[in-house]
Formats: structure tokens, sequence, C-alpha cells
């Protein structure tokens, strides 16, 4: 007997488009991020998988490509649950800011060590700033200490965790399969758990966008199979392979 | 202090253009119900009243309504609670059939009884009839004695109020402002429990698509008026007029 749990990431947003960093701010999916979910729901659907519970963020571009994937598989009627800890890694002060610009203005490494390593996290934002999340309704059961105004990867592991031992496991033990709809990189922190992988290893690793990738795990919610299986291996393939193409 | 109860039956369905009756089958809604939803978000943003959690029942046409308003209200975020016990009256055999028809078939006593009537319901559905929900993954859980077959308003009634005591009340009590999205009939049982409405009051009853009705509540969630408010008082009495005079 094994526990099945399905990770996807949301794909385009409006955001996409503009080149902004986005972390924290809840912009829509664009046209293309909406034909992703159809996409994936699509894949679900051809795989025979049926999720019994859904978990998202507290993002517009999750929840919305969660309710197109569960409405596109008739199970629109699960339950849903949502959490902050779910949620996109927050880009502290370039939150908003045009990636172009951003990386002229402070360079290649710089610019590098804020998008790619593990532990670096870029300037916090300040709480008066346009794309602060210091005052969002959604937040204000937050400790302040909680809330976040910049995280590097490893932040985004320490606060995901909790919610993936409380929320998440005990509904994988409870014989649910699973459905969870996030981030690139809260997606790569729970990955990075379930394989083990190390601190260079989640570095270079890419999540596909709309291709839901599939864990059976053991006993002790360990992966049967490393890295999971990707519902459209060729696709993610390429999708890999282009994002690793893009730095050349 | 009060405590904020925001009652909304979902908009019209791909079944009320094809006049047949739909109950527990899962219909979408179709453009003009999508459109009233819209509507509904508007009246609620209007009136500064934000939701901090969400009830539906399981069925899409209710699902759907909800997550257009809270989206349309940047409330896409917050927590959601759905049961069988807010789904729509089980219409029994009747599930299905075309409204006319069955009006021709039975003639207007027996018809009108089955529509109106407090405690008659219609004939069971069988569970292999085409619209059954005996084999819907959606009630699995269910212990098949609480599977309804067929419904009259006073066993909607009896399977809603649980769900009102235990799901939506402690939200209540907790000082969060609830919306409600759900049907005409299970709608109608709350509103009966709530004012104290005698049976011969609540059959002549109509909840209004897509506008708003809301609630305040005293210390005994007794309403501080009765009846509550509707968002948008106007649209919501020529609708209630349309339909008194539709059986004239």
């Amino acid at each position: 007997m094994t526990y099945t749990l399905v990770l996807l990431r949301h794909g385009h947003s409006e955001w996409n488009a503009k080149n902004l960093f986005t972390g924290w701010v809840d912009v829509d999916l664009n046209e293309q991020g909406v034909e992703e979910a159809g996409r994936g729901a699509q894949l679900l659907s051809e795989a025979g998988i049926t999720p019994d519970v859904s978990h998202t963020s507290l993002l517009r571009r999750a929840i919305r490509t969660s309710q197109i994937v569960l409405d596109g598989i008739d199970r629109h009627w699960i339950p849903v649950k949502r959490s902050w800890r779910l949620n996109e890694r927050h880009y502290g002060a370039l939150q908003g800011k045009d990636k172009k610009a951003t990386l002229e203005e402070f360079g290649e490494e710089q610019f590098m060590t804020w998008r790619r390593s593990y532990d670096t996290p870029p300037p916090a934002l300040a709480d008066d700033a346009e794309f602060s999340q210091a005052a969002d309704p959604r937040y204000a059961d937050l400790p302040d200490e909680l809330l976040p105004r910049t995280e590097c990867l490893a932040d985004v592991l320490d606060r995901m965790l909790p919610y993936w031992y409380d929320a998440i496991v005990p509904d994988l033990l409870g014989g649910k399969t699973v459905l969870v709809t996030a981030h690139g990189n809260s997606l790569r922190a729970l990955v990075k758990h379930l394989d083990g992988l190390g601190e260079d290893e989640v570095v270079g690793l890419n999540i596909p966008t709309g291709i839901p990738l599939v864990y059976e795990l053991d006993a002790d919610l360990r992966p049967v199979t490393n890295g999971g299986q990707y519902l459209d291996p060729d696709a993610a393939a390429d999708a890999i392979a282009a994002v690793a193409n893009q730095g050349r």
C-alpha cells in the first residue's frame, strides 16, 4: 500500500508576461495559465487520478489553478484547505520590480544569488512599500514575527514544513489522494524534503508548470520513485531543459 | 454586537433553460448564472461586506457561484467548508424530468403538491435510475440511510439543521462574517429556522437568485430584522413578485 501525493505548480500569471518579480503579490493567471490548468486536469483525468482533498496557498494563481483542475475532473466538491505556508517565496524588495532592470541595476552575480542561492534572501520589503503584504487582511491573524518581509529557499522550507507535517501528512495517512497546488519555490522546498535533496541539488531543481507531479509514498512517506513521476514526462523534460538553457 | 450571516442562492443553471427538475443532479451554471454571481460580488463589494469563511453545498452551481463571488471581492483565499447538508432538495423521481411534461402527466394538483407542499416528497428515485446519486463518489462516505432518494422541504430542514448548529454557528460565534452559498430550498429551510416561520409561511417564501440576503443576528442568533435584508431590495422585491405572478 502506498500513499498518493500530487504536486501541481500553477502556470503563467499576468506578471510573467510583464517580467516582474511576483512573490507574495496576488496576481491572477493569464490566459496561458488558465490553459495550463486545463491541461493539468486532462492529464489527471487520463491517469485516472482522483484527488480526495485539495491544499493550496493563499494566492489567487494557485487557488484558481486548483479550481480549474478540480472542476475539470469533476472533483470540485472535495474538501479544500489553504495556508500561507504554501505561498510562493516572498521576494522581498524585489517584488513588483522588473527582472531585466534589476539585473542591470545589481549585476548578474547579485541577481543570480537572489534568484538561485539557497540561503541568501533579497533585501527586506518595507511595510509601507507598494507591494508589501503587511496590511493584507489574509495575513491579519498571523503574528507579526511570522509574516515574512523577504525569504530565501531555506526560509520557505522552514515555514512550509509545519504545514506538511500538520495538515498534509494526516490526510495522506488517512488514505486520501492529496493534491497540493502551489508555487515554484514552495514545491521545490517540499520536493527537497521528500527526496532528501542537498542544498546544491535543490538549487538546480526546476518544477515545470501545469504538469502534475505524482509521488507514491511508502509507509514512512518516502518516495517509491525518487523525484516522483510527471504525468507528461516528455513535456516535463522539455520544460526543464528549456529553463536550463536559459542561462546559456 | 451582532453576528453577520450572508445567504446567497446560486443563479440560473443549464437546466433552468431546459425546464428540467434538477435537485441533486450536478449541473453547471449557465452564462446568466455566472453573471448573477458577478452581480452578487458587486453588491457585497458596494455594501462593504467581507466574508471571513465560505460554506457551500457539494453541487457545482453553488460552488462556482461562491468562487466567482469571492474572487470578485478579493476574498478567494478565505477558508472553505462544504457539506451535502446544504444541497438543494432531492427531487426524487422527478430529477431530470421535464417540468411541463410532468405537469401534463400528473395534473396540476399533484404537480403543485410536489413542488410546494411542506411535507409531501415526490416518489423516490431508484438507485439505478439515470439521475440517481446512489453511486456518486461525493456521497460515498455517507451511510446509506442518510443518502436521500427524495425529499420534501421538511426533510431538507431536518438534514440541514445539524450543519447549521455544528458548522455555521461556531463560525458566527467566533465573530466571523459567514457566507452560505446554496440553493432555493436549503436556504428556505434555513430562513424558516432563523425567522421562526410556520410551515404555511415557508411554503410561500421565495428567495431570489444572486442577491445576497444579509442577516444581522443577536447574541441568541435571532435576526435583528425579521427576514434579513437583501442588498438590492428593489431587485429582490421584483424577483419575488415575478415568481408570485407565475401562478396566476
